[in-house]
C-alpha cells in the first residue's frame, strides 16, 4: 500500500476533520491504489476517494462507470466502491469469465448514481451523524462551488485540502520509496544513454528524443526533460529546440520520468570537450553545496538550517553571489512534495521523507549549472537514491 | 494563433461575461500560446490568462517568476504579462545577450506580486469599473474559495467557466487543425510500427513500448495507449500488462499521443492470424457504422441524429444488441472536447469542429472491437485526418 494510514489519521485529527475527500489523480491513487486513466490525462473527469476518520464511516472509491475495468484490473486497497454514470459492456454467454472479468461484471451490476456529485452527496448524507467538517482536495473538482452546496451537505463545513494531502504525503512508505528509487535509476540511465548522442551539430531535440526513448525502455513515461545546450542551459525550464551542440558547450539536464505513477527530478551537467575554468569552479561549488547538505541530513533537522548551510557552502566554495529561494523539495507521486528547503520554511525533516536536494545556478549569456540528487531521510542520515555522483561529466 | 478570437468574444457575450480567466494548462495555452511547464505536469502551480471583453480592459498573462524563460522562448500572442513570486537569475556582464535572453531580462525586471492571487486581484481592481461578471475556469485553481473572495473583487460575480471554455474551443482554427492532423498521423504510424512486433508470446507491454517509442520518434509524447490482447481487449481502458499474444487474438488499440499540446484518439483492430467469423462480422458492422456517420457529417447536423444513424447502422449490419452512450466527441488541446455525439446531446455540428467518430464494442470473455477516426467538419462534409482506413488488420 502506498498510503501511510497512521499519518493520514493523525493529520486528519490535527486539522479537526471528520473526513477527507481525495479528488486529484495523485491523491486518488495515493490513498486507494486506484489509477483512473482519464483524470490523469485531462482536467474534468471526476474520481474520488472518501476517507472518513476511523469510526465515522466506511472508506469508499467513487468511480465512473466508464473506468470500472481499471478497478478490476488493479491492486486496490479500498474494498467499497460507489459508481456513477452510464456505460455498456456485453458478456459472452459461452465463455467462462476469468477473475478480472468477473470482478468487472460485479462492478457493472452495482446500482449507479447519475453523477459523481450525487454519489458524493449520498455518502455524506449516509454518514451525516458523524461528519461535520470535511477536507476536500479542491484541485480535482469541476464545479467546486456546487460541491460545497451538495444536497444533504448543507451543514457540512468544507475545508480546502490540497495542502492537507501534501502534509500526509510528505513522508513516504517503503513501497513508495521503492518506486522512487526505480524511477531515479531509470532517469540516470536515460541521461547516460542520451549523452551518447553528444557531438557537434546534434540538436537539443535529438538528445531529448534519446532521453525519452530510454525512459520508456526503462518502463517509465517521459514527464520532465529540460535539456539545454550552451547559453540556452541558463533557461531554468529550457525546452528542447533545434539549437545545436558546439565544442565547449554546457549540456544541462533537469529531468525525470514517471514510473508506476512516481516521479523523478534529477540534474546533471556535461560539457562537450573541455570545460572552462569558470564552469569547473562554479560546478564544483554547487556540487560541494549538495554534498555538504547530504552530510547533515537527519530527522529533526530544520529545512531552513539545511538551506542556510547549503547556500553558505556554495558561496564559500566559488559562487560568492549565489542566490536561491530554495535548495530543494520533497518528491513522490507528485513532483513537488513537502518539505520545501528554503530560508522561510517551517518544515522539519522526518524519517521517510524523500528529497530532491539541488543547487541550480542560472546565468544568462553564460549558461546553467545544477546538481540535483534524490535521497531518503533515514534515522542514520541521508540514503541516496542515486547510482551516479553529480560530478561534472566531460563527453 | 490557436485561439478563435471571434468565438471567444461571442461566447463571452452569450454568457453575459465581462471577462474570462483561463487557469487550466489547456486553456492558458489555447488562449495565449503560453505553455507553462509546471501546470502541465502537476496540479497546484498557478498560471492564468486574464481575458476582458473588448473595451473592458487589457488581456494579460499572469505568470510565475519561475517560468518567465518559457514566455521569452515561446510564440506568445498576449503582449502584457503580470508576474508574481520570487526567483533569481544572474547575467554574465561580459556577454552580449541574444533576443531571448534580453526578453527574459526584461521580464525578470518587472515588479512582481507576491502570489498569483494577488496579481489577479490587482488586475480585477484595475478594471473594476467595467468588470462585474467574470467566468473563471475552476479546474486550474488552488484554494478556489479564496479566489472568489479576493480583496477588491468582493463585488464581482464569479461563474465557473470550465464548460464555457469548452464551448469556445469546440471549433478549431486552422493552426489547431494542422497540429491535430500531424498527431493523428504520428499515432497511425506508431500503431503500424507497434504491430510489427506482433508474434506469439509478445506482451502487451512490449507492444506498448514499441508504440510509445514510435510516438516519440514522430515528435509527440505518449498519453493514451490502451492496448489489449485477446479477452483483455474487452477492457475499455485496458492498460498494457505482461499478458502474451496468442494465435487468433484480437489486438485492440485505443491510443493517441500529444503533439505541440494537441491530442490524438484513434482506434484500430488487428488479429494475429485468421480472425474468427464473429470478429469479422462484428468489426464490419462497427466499421460500417463509422463509414455511414462520415458520409452524413456536415455543418448543421444534429449530434443526436448522427448518433442515431451510426447506432442503427451497427445494429442493422451485424450487432443487433449494440448499446452505447455516445459514438464520439470533439478533440483538440484536450482529449475530450465538445461536441458529444450522444442521444441526449443538444450539440449541432459546426464548420471547423474536429471529431473522433467511434464505435467501440466490449464483450467480456470475447474481446473488444473498435473503429475510431479523427475528422474535420467542413462545409463540403467530413475531411478525414486519417491516412489509414479502419479496416480489420490481419498480422
Amino acid at each position: 500500500m502506498l498510503l501511510n494510514e497512521t499519518r493520514l489519521n493523525s493529520v486528519m485529527a490535527a486539522h479537526g476533520l471528520d473526513a477527507l475527500i481525495a479528488t486529484s489523480p495523485e491523491n486518488v491513487t495515493y490513498t486507494s491504489g486506484y489509477w483512473a486513466l482519464s483524470q490523469w490525462i485531462r482536467r474534468g473527469p471526476q474520481s474520488y476517494v472518501y476517507l472518513p476518520a476511523p469510526g465515522k464511516g466506511t472508506r469508499r472509491i467513487v468511480a465512473s462507470a466508464t473506468l470500472l475495468d481499471l478497478l478490476a484490473d488493479q491492486d486496490i486497497n479500498v474494498a467499497d466502491v460507489t459508481t456513477f454514470g452510464s456505460f455498456f459492456v456485453d458478456t459472452d454467454p459461452d465463455s467462462a469469465l476469468n477473475r478480472c472479468d468477473q470482478r468487472q461484471t460485479d462492478l457493472y451490476a452495482q446500482d449507479r448514481y447519475e453523477s459523481a456529485k450525487e454519489a458524493l452527496a449520498a455518502l455524506l448524507r449516509q454518514d451525516q451523524a458523524a461528519i461535520r467538517r470535511v477536507g476536500i482536495d479542491e484541485t480535482g473538482l469541476v464545479g467546486s462551488l456546487e460541491v460545497f452546496q451538495l444536497p444533504g451537505a448543507e451543514n457540512i463545513e468544507f475545508v480546502p485540502a490540497f495542502e492537507i494531502f501534501r502534509e500526509i504525503r510528505a513522508t513516504k512508505t517503503e513501497p513508495e520509496i521503492e518506486r522512487l528509487r526505480r524511477v531515479a535509476h531509470i532517469t540516470e540511465d536515460a541521461i547516460s544513454v542520451a549523452l551518447r548522442v553528444a557531438k557537434p551539430g546534434v540538436t537539443e531535440r535529438e538528445m531529448a528524443e534519446a532521453f525519452n526513448i530510454e525512459t520508456i525502455r526503462g518502463g517509465a513515461l517521459p514527464v520532465l526533460y529540460c535539456i539545454g545546450f550552451g547559453s540556452r542551459s541558463a533557461m531554468p525550464n529550457v525546452q528542447p529546440s533545434d539549437a545545436t551542440l558546439r565544442e565547449g558547450d554546457i549540456i544541462r539536464f533537469d529531468a525525470g520520468g514517471r514510473y508506476q505513477h512516481y516521479r523523478a527530478d534529477i540534474a546533471r551537467i556535461a560539457v562537450l570537450g573541455e570545460p572552462s575554468d569558470k564552469v569547473r569552479k562554479y560546478h564544483r561549488a554547487l556540487h560541494l553545496g549538495v554534498a555538504k547538505g547530504l552530510e547533515m541530513i537527519r530527522p529533526g533537522l530544520k529545512a531552513s538550517d539545511l538551506y542556510e548551510t547549503v547556500m553558505a557552502t556554495v558561496r564559500a566554495e566559488g559562487i560568492p553571489h549565489y542566490k536561491r529561494t530554495h535548495v530543494g523539495h520533497g518528491i513522490g507521486i507528485d513532483g513537488y512534495d513537502l518539505p520545501i528547503l528554503s530560508a522561510s520554511s517551517g518544515d522539519v525533516l522526518e524519517e521517510g521523507m524523500v528529497l530532491c536536494l539541488e543547487t541550480p545556478y542560472y546565468e544568462l549569456g553564460f549558461g546553467g549549472l545544477q546538481v540535483e540528487d534524490m535521497i531518503v531521510v533515514r534515522n542514520g542520515g541521508a540514503e541516496t537514491l542515486m547510482k551516479t555522483s553529480g560530478e561534472l561529466i566531460s563527453v
